[in-house]
């Protein structure tokens, strides 16, 4: 059996991912999908809309045959650190191919700025740091440097796209790690990456799906965005936990996290650099809600997404310290479908990594922090559900999968 | 001006309370009552019923004249500290006497048993420790160790009574410090510390009566047992908040703290010693509430108290490191009525210790310790009113108190 990987989120699993998932296995030729998909918080530093089973539970749903979890130190982190995690995993598995969306749509121009800049590596790191040095944030930072390279000739890709740059770093970690993975992309269609929901078109970013929940919208009302097996399992969730989930929603619990610590031990936590911990915690101490928060410490230097991946780490308890900057350590099952398990029974004898059914299997610091940060994230959104994390085996559905 | 000192939680101020104050004006012939109150965290390891200014202002309705606040430090610490913290505070506010209920209600007992332990001291300590090395809780040991000195005589204070307890450390720290105070007792009617709510008596214990509240009686149906004044005080908390505070009501934010926190950080919080730390763990893992959570740790070596201090420390953040064995450093008003007023004014100039009016000026950790531990206590009974610790003033009131 042949399989094609790829690096998911599914927050939520929506018409895009399913044509994604379709797509992939097309243009791969696999015969199985396997997808590495983040667990309770997610790279841009959220927490998951709706828990990782839910989420597994659809992916299986809309044609995922096995999915498994990107550990919380990969997922949550800035995006060639995520892509690393998630390609090691997807190569593990023995994968002959992985396979993004992007806005790009083609494979040939990622390769071409891979290798302009893996040869031209010490002018673009100083460009970067020159960039870096006028006050402006990394990311446009690092697409100033790459323009200098470029010239914007045409055969290389645009990296002000935020698909294009998780894709960019999956094809260099794989490249990095002499993967014999083969790359793929597929276009991404319709509705781009932070697209407001748009009506009589039934592809929409999974950002613009939730945050029409969040504003009142019933799952009903979005089933032309959403399969019908999706839709079931969000109504699910959301009876069991009362509501969707977001940082408005833990912001209780972050803003008491954030007092309780106090600035100076705030700088310990992951990410938190440079004194922001002083502005952070003023915030807290003034905003009685996230929006009104997350605006007071945000700025043209520390961009949303950056600020939200600290405020994770300060959630969870992650600290500097606990950092690793190691390889994965274990294949966490969350999910699969027969094929999947087939696939799985088949590879078995060549995968490097310990595959681990039961949270109780993890014993080194990088699970760890996955039961925790999982712990906690339950504990959020509603208390008996706590329990799950230690107990929920992986998802398997018996049939094939249908929309 | 003549005053009297008192030490006080009022959580809430009953009947009881109003009759102490009376007592104690009476007995001293003082001209005005200062009282020492906890902010909002107890002796007992617990949250506050109703915050500080609530409290306050029951106080001051129910014959009060000046309220400071005991720093959190001394407030939740053990009966020796705290009455250290005190009986300091008091002597510091000039008081000619100072006055506790006890179920002795006459003083001699306490000079007689403080004299016999002063004079035996190193025997008693010895008897101590063999005691808590039989595996009985430290109180029980103290008290084993009291009877093999008094022999059971009379004209010793019975050490078993919990106000006993308290009182004869209120002595004991005036006699330490050299304090020029007059000790006075008047005796505790009625209701015993933990007594049950009993009808047709009009002194309930206050626990009697936060349990009442709990259980679901109304403010109104308790109004046998309360001044008009607490009545409409606590009527106007329990529609801001929602409701009153315990550890049941805390329980998500403190649960979600120690499993954040992890067994092993969990040990360096102030009183959390010999490896409880993992019980304290398992136990938030495994309890949905708090009465739960408690009845998994709590055993004959570990009281209730002894757990719920530990779990106080850790809800604050207040560690080990940040222990301090000094003095009171300042005299936080809180509240004062006219006579109260005049007597500070008076006093002025005699008092050692800088008298803070706003929370702003409080510079030093004890002080800082103080504002978290207030804020943290009020982000967590309702967001809205967590600028109060820093903007509320002394309260005022400026006639006369009546019941």
């Amino acid at each position: 059996m042949k399989a094609t990987g790829i690096v998911v989120e599914y927050n939520p699993f929506h018409n895009g991912h399913f044509h994604h998932v379709n797509q992939a296995k097309q243009l791969s030729g696999a015969d199985v999908v396997v997808a590495v998909m983040s667990g309770q918080f997610l790279q841009r530093g959220e927490p998951a809309f709706a828990d990782k089973w839910t989420r597994t539970e659809m992916a299986l749903r809309g044609g995922v045959d096995l999915v498994i979890e990107l550990p919380y130190v990969f997922a949550t982190a800035q995006a060639s650190e995520f892509a690393r995690g998630a390609i090691t995993l997807l190569d593990a598995l023995q994968c002959e191919s992985f396979c993004f969306g992007s806005e790009q749509g083609e494979i040939e121009p990622f390769v071409n700025s891979l290798e302009l800049l893996e040869a031209n590596r010490q002018a673009y790191d100083r460009l970067i740091q020159e960039r870096v040095q006028t006050g402006i944030s990394y990311p446009k930072a690092l697409n100033d440097a790459y323009l200098s390279l470029t010239h914007g000739l045409e055969g290389f890709v645009d990296l002000t796209m935020p698909n294009n740059i998780l894709g960019y770093h999956y094809v260099e970690a794989a490249h990095a790690s002499k993967s014999a993975m083969r790359p793929l992309t597929i276009q991404r269609i319709v509705a781009g990456f932070h697209d407001p929901l748009q009506r009589g078109v039934s592809i929409a970013s999974a950002t613009g799906i939730r945050n029409a929940f969040f504003e009142g919208e019933s799952i009903e009302q979005l089933s032309a965005y959403l399969p019908q097996a999706s839709i079931q399992l969000l109504e699910r969730f959301h009876a069991e936990q009362n509501g969707f989930v977001g940082w408005e929603q833990l912001y209780p619990l972050l803003r008491f996290t954030i007092l309780r610590e106090g600035p100076t031990a705030l700088a310990r936590f992951a990410d938190v650099t440079e004194g922001i911990e002083n502005l952070i915690y003023d915030a807290a101490k003034q905003a009685g809600d996230f929006e009104s928060f997350i605006s007071r410490v945000k700025s043209k230097r520390y961009t949303r997404t950056r600020i939200q991946r600290m405020l994770t780490h300060i959630f969870t308890g992650y600290t500097k310290q606990s950092l690793t900057n190691g390889q994965p350590e274990y294949i966490r099952l969350l999910g699969m479908n027969k094929a999947g398990r087939n696939y799985l029974h088949e590879q078995k004898k060549a995968i490097p990594l310990p595959v681990i059914s039961r949270a109780a299997d993890l014993k080194g610091a990088m699970g760890q922090l996955d039961i925790q940060a999982s712990a906690l994230y339950l504990q959020a959104i509603g208390a008996s559900s706590l329990k799950k994390e230690y107990t929920t085996p992986p998802i398997y559905i018996g049939g094939n999968s249908a929309k």
